[in-house]
């Protein structure tokens, strides 16, 4: 066991805090990484608010972690002492169902372990997240950092990244196609940069007209401003993938008159009902589709570390101390934050 | 122009009266057919009550014909005098967008011409449906009926058949797969024999226990009542497939809790909203697909009409004589009918 120092909440009316806690020694199979760099983001939130229901207190929220391994146990092959190393939102899973035999550990049929949020398998112990100085992790669940990535902005590629990766990737979005990403936050501007690296003509829609230029500046071809009646008529029935970033209810059915038949919509920031509903004449006239995509699974987390580091793409960071976190909270909570905000965790030794 | 018999409704609080109405004179490409059959469908009733606005009256409702071939024009290759013929949805599209191009005419780009509630193209003049005694329609919107099939039970293959054959086929139902069709009615029993005929494993899903027995007896190898809480637990997460047939307002997020991941729920009986709203964790935990369908393309349709031919698949039906057609459009709204009201168009001469 390791005396860790973070950050935690005790209630979902409580600022951060500093708190103490024990990590597990390492195991045979674990790694034990000083954490560098922790992204926030707006999921901390909701969490350490109670809005999605079950919280677990205390919490150390943190689920973009980028560190250096210090310690490895004796079969760890994966990773070794030296190396830069990445954590995002799963530190574990039961390894045997059909979701884990795919390596797609976010569906695991049992439910995965959450990096904090969560407790351990077979006990009672809390998880905590990456607000704090080191953790340790079974290896499947960790991911090799590339030296060429600007680690500090790499933090937000372990949820914000992968979030957005993964579904581009599972719906084939490549060059030739037409791809719009709904919102420009944390996740939309991930989005953004990873649909242009894929080769996609990419639409960036937004409420906001003045976030256009910076649309661009990520590498959005065109910007469209969804409350523009005019501008929606024109797209209407024109893209072939939607990557749904908006994090709060909102109406669904004007974006889903923008896709081709049989094209798909997906959600990847709202997890509550969206209001005003879904008409059922939004999908049945073109045979199009509404779903979603939670995070990734370890092996595609990989996938998208070396695929960013190849094509030098990280997030947009704001860097913070963990002693200024309950501002960074609350600047997020008003979407002031362009991107994305990242604890430098050289902080916590201040 | 030939002189027509039908029965229309004049208002959205009118019942259905006697009308008579100029059928256009044949051209080089049409088909004049005099209706033996006609299948009362719910959307009659929506249609003729404005319930999806836009209604254009006087209506004559009808969009699942059978009848014989009366008169061919010169170009007519498809079929001859004295073949059987049906008529659906469409009797017209614009034949030259994407769509069309691809034998989809319900999503013809530039809108699809309907059997009735509709205007012919380039002209305010409106569409009557088979609520009547003949009908001209150009040769690529009629099907042939092979004389294999009980005629009269053969009409609401025309809407209800090829609105559930479609989906099944096109989401490539068939052996080895768990498939759910929800609620039981027009389209719902005709979902069950279509599935089943496919090969798959066929579920009804449906509020109301005493239909079970007769589920059975359509094909259904299970039978799962959606009120009772411990067998949903127990069906979670195990369909590959549903078929939705529910076509009023109703929570979907129970029934996306029983597909597997990556697996699809399609809509086909509700256009409206979707009230209490689809929860985004709904999809995104399991990357579960929500989509629709409409009917299908003509091309399809005949497919379709031969695979009921081959497989001796047709509706079950309750006749009724067109001067009664008001009381069955009051016992449609009830849902008193198993399962399809067929129009007897013999009695038009009465």
């Amino acid at each position: 066991m390791s005396l860790a120092q973070g950050y935690a909440v005790h209630s979902n009316t409580a600022p951060l805090v500093p708190f103490s806690f024990e990590r597990r020694a390492v195991g045979a199979n674990d790694v034990r990484i000083e954490i560098l760099y922790s992204g926030i983001c707006h999921s901390d939130l909701h969490q350490a608010r109670d809005d999605w229901g079950g919280a677990l207190y205390p919490m150390v929220p943190g689920h973009e972690i980028i560190g250096k391994v210090v310690e490895v146990g004796a079969e760890v092959t994966k990773l070794k002492v030296g190396d830069f190393a990445g954590v995002g939102c799963l530190v574990d899973s039961c390894r045997h169902c059909g979701a884990c035999d795919h390596d797609l550990e976010q569906y695991c049929e049992n439910g995965p372990t959450f990096t904090y949020n969560s407790t351990e398998r077979g006990s009672d112990q809390l998880t905590f997240g990456g607000y704090s100085d080191h953790i340790v992790v079974e290896q499947r669940f960790v991911v090799k950092v590339s030296e060429k990535l600007d680690l500090k902005a790499a933090a937000p590629l372990l949820c914000a990244g992968i979030t957005t990766y993964s579904p581009l990737r599972h719906w084939k979005v490549g060059p030739g196609q037409k791809v719009g990403v709904i919102g420009l936050g944390g996740l939309g501007h991930m989005g953004v940069k990873f649909a242009k690296a894929l080769g996609a003509h990419v639409v960036m829609i937004t409420t906001t007209p003045e976030k256009g230029a910076d649309a661009k500046r990520l590498g959005a071809d065109e910007v469209l401003v969804s409350r523009d009646a005019e501008q929606m008529k024109a797209h209407a029935n024109s893209f072939d993938f939607l990557l749904n970033t908006i994090p709060v209810s909102h109406d669904t059915n004007p974006y889903m008159g923008l896709l081709k038949r049989d094209a798909t919509m997906c959600l990847v920031g709202v997890l509550t009902e969206l209001d005003p509903p879904l008409a059922g004449v939004s999908v049945i006239f073109g045979r199009k589709h509404l779903t979603g995509s939670a995070i990734g699974g370890l092996a595609e987390t990989q996938e998208m570390m070396d695929f960013c580091a190849e094509h030098g793409i990280v997030s947009d960071v704001e860097m913070v101390d963990i002693q200024n976190v309950n501002e960074a909270w609350e600047r997020m909570a008003k979407n002031d934050v362009r991107y994305r905000f990242v604890i430098d965790m050289a902080s916590i030794k201040a």
